[in-house]
């Protein structure tokens, strides 16, 4: 084992500490964030941050840098109100990079990366059509992390438009079997195989597989 | 294409919305997290909500639900201001699941799952011994998320040990090759397979692949 210190890390050449200090958490979710300013300009930017943080009411989090691409992406939530989360899979991965680039305010990622928009009837913003899971929220809350001015925003969930078939007789979504896909670090894309689900845990017992 | 509103969402059965939402987010990170207090009992609890937030100074976050299992690892981080995170890989997947148990506060998780302490020198909280990759942080913030009352917690990186060999020449640490896990819902476990990492992508520029 080799240990790096804190200011090891500090001491590091700048790229090597982005991929080292960005890859630590492990695996990502992928997922492309659509949203719509009150012009009608869409923008389209990929997020490796979106997280579950309640079920009841239905919550996700997600983290942005105010200094990095998706700015616009935070203006348009906070200004519409709406912005939706579609998962990356194995045949769209590629045009999800894409639109992390730095593009001009008026090129939406969309039409740069040859994604197809998809609207509901409920909220403005617009989904990406290639997507199998698809996520409509509305603006929440916002925090501000305090040591580097990173967001952490929540939304609610006000839609779910998923493909039939992925999902399970419990709920349950399997990603491996939805094709979606884990980053890892800065530009990672992974495929995953499921090893099990176990049951809830509970002490001095062990957990029986779920075959759902 | 089946659509669930928010009212939906809301009337489904317990059990079936709790796995639907938890896997709406897609893969997660797997991590061990390691704390100890004052009386050095230790405490070891399953997290599969760890995320980057930022790489200079290096910065984690995680999302505690305080109404849930890791109660006593938010006191002890608070407490005593360190918390150790130890990436979940195949050979101790059952081990981490059980460490969600709901044991008495009395029982250590390291004692009730055979996951093995180990120690550094600059803090106190303990590492998982099996883990080969074990980050150690210092308590730096907390937020309080009003929908729900979840913590957002973030700590600062004060050391990291990791098996060289999986130390990409670039910083990189692949998870794949590490052999961590991602997790799904809230009892999905997974390894990945690489498809690719893609160069810094740039408009009207098709992003190259990195093979390191």
């Amino acid at each position: 084992m080799k240990s790096y210190r804190f200011q090891d890390i500090l001491d590091l050449p700048k790229e090597y500490r982005r991929n080292f200090v960005n890859s630590l958490s492990g695996y990502k979710s992928l997922c492309l964030c659509g949203t719509i300013n009150f012009e009608g300009q869409t923008n389209l930017s990929l997020m490796n941050s979106v997280q579950h943080v309640g079920a009841n009411p239905p919550l996700m989090g997600m983290l942005i840098r105010p200094d990095v691409v998706p700015r616009h992406t935070l203006r348009n939530i906070e200004t519409t109100g709406y912005y939706t989360l579609n998962h990356v899979t194995e045949a769209i991965y590629r045009q999800a990079h894409q639109a992390s680039a730095n593009y001009p305010a008026e090129v939406s990622e969309f039409d740069a990366t040859g994604l197809a928009e998809e609207y509901g009837t409920i909220h403005p913003a617009p989904y990406v059509a290639q997507a199998v899971i698809q996520i409509g929220l509305i603006f929440q809350e916002r925090h501000q992390i305090l040591a580097n001015a990173t967001q952490f925003v929540v939304g609610r969930i006000v839609e779910v438009r998923i493909a039939e078939d992925i999902l399970r007789p419990d709920g349950y979504i399997d990603p491996a079997l939805a094709g979606s896909l884990a980053g890892a670090g800065l530009d990672g894309y992974y495929e995953g195989r499921r090893l099990a689900r176990l049951a809830y845990a509970r002490p001095n017992q062990e957990a029986k597989e779920i075959d759902t």
